[in-house]
């Protein structure tokens, strides 16, 4: 093979059975495995233990959430001459290469580098770690949009109340800040915050509060990364949502029904 | 087998290979499949296509973008009665089941029904179709956090500027009014976007503007449902984009290392 190909690969939460089909098969072919120390090494360690046969050499960069074991430029430089030297390379990466992954980076350092290159989506720890505490980030009644940030960025310019979910990535270090900041905003400090450490991992621990209550308990319960927040009313649908705080299908139908009715009734007519 | 069990699938944005391994193994054992027109079908199209069998009676709930072949009660309770019957059923849906899916509210109507019922995590369209495009929801020194919304909700309360990515998912039919929106607010008429066409499929089309000129341009080619509409930076690194608007990685990185020099410089050094 006088060319190699560099395959940029979402792993997914951690999980091996949330890869995708693709990605098994680019990984069974791949030559070369470059994989993150966060979620693509636990999904490694899971093929494994399923029998499926990895030939390939795992070079381990060792991302993790505030540090780099091997910095970016590095591995780009890593990818563009393994791809030069005819491998088949996988660079598998935790979630989704596209969020907050650096994905889009490492791709044009090979295109730049006329090195082969292609993206294979994975499942984001956006959405699959929420679902997990079984809290849709979308919910028909409680939420119609959500946006996802990291602990670091932008906190202070998302729009929207608790129908509009927030799902911070990275966010643990920055917790207390973000909830004080958000809870100031038109949330309140008692809209609902779950955390989720080590979902689809041995440490897999929920945590259901409120922004005016989390940062106390991350410290009580020493809550450590990695770990996902969820905030917003979808988190009441959640089985580990405090009966304080849970709310019932039924009961956001049947609220949704009246409000709907009220809104297309004539004017006046309801309070009349 | 006394009592079935009901899987809610994300079949991803409508590649088969884009199914996650855990997705391809509960279709091959399922009995029933009850699957949305959007995303599944294609998905069922393309097993078919590489020679993977599925055994399972296929039941067409048919649900298009603003309107239900099947109403959601009605779905609802036809995975209700199906898992009494003690069939494994899978409901397929296209992207996550979570997002925009009401795969929530067929967890509730299964989990109050006594049925067991489990979710599948899906690769979301709102990542997945933007990427086709070469689009990445996040971009170190263009994006640090990404909205996903529905073309009917909520675009007023979006904050940011072009620096935080807006994906509107079921965004055509208003996509004249959320343009209008989004260009009288931070980011302004001149904002990219990109607006991806039937991805993954036959009619696969992209159309890269800007919010002053994407609703002219969308009327002038004809754009249709299914698509993805990308609101931001990120659109620029698009191989699509056009060269006024195109940027490269190489440009975006000396421009934040310059602006990272700055931010981190002693007050006053640079400008003296």
């Amino acid at each position: 093979m006088a060319h190699g190909k560099v395959w940029l690969v979402g792993a997914g939460p951690g999980d091996a059975d949330l890869l995708t089909v693709k990605a098994l098969r680019v990984l069974e072919a791949a030559d070369v495995i470059v994989a993150d120390r966060l979620g693509a090494r636990s999904v490694l360690a899971g093929l494994q233990t399923a029998g499926v046969h990895i030939g390939a050499e795992v070079l381990d960069v060792g991302k993790l959430p505030g540090s780099h074991a091997v910095p970016q430029d590095g591995i780009n430089e890593m990818l563009v001459s393994l791809g030069r030297e005819g491998k088949n390379v996988v660079r598998l990466k935790g979630g989704d290469p596209y969020v907050f992954g650096r994905g889009s980076e490492e791709l044009d350092a090979c295109r730049e580098a006329g090195i082969d290159v292609e993206v294979v989506p994975g499942i984001t720890s956006a959405i699959s770690v929420p679902a997990i505490a079984g809290i849709p980030v979308t919910h028909r009644g409680l939420a119609t949009a959500f946006t996802v940030v990291t602990g670091h960025d932008q906190i202070a310019e998302i729009g929207g109340g608790r129908d509009h979910t927030v799902v911070l990535l990275m966010g643990v270090g920055t917790l207390a800040h973000s909830a004080l900041i958000l809870a100031r905003g038109e949330r309140g400090s008692d809209c609902p915050v779950a955390v989720i450490e080590d979902a689809y991992g041995p440490g897999e621990r929920i945590t259901v509060g409120t922004l005016g209550t989390i940062a106390a308990q991350a410290a009580e319960r020493g809550i450590r990364s990695p770990a996902v927040v969820v905030i917003g009313d979808v988190v009441r649908v959640s089985p580990h949502a405090p009966d304080e705080l849970a709310v019932s299908s039924l009961a956001i139908s049947n609220e949704l029904s009246a409000r709907l009715i009220a809104e297309h009734s004539p004017k006046g007519t309801l309070s009349d």
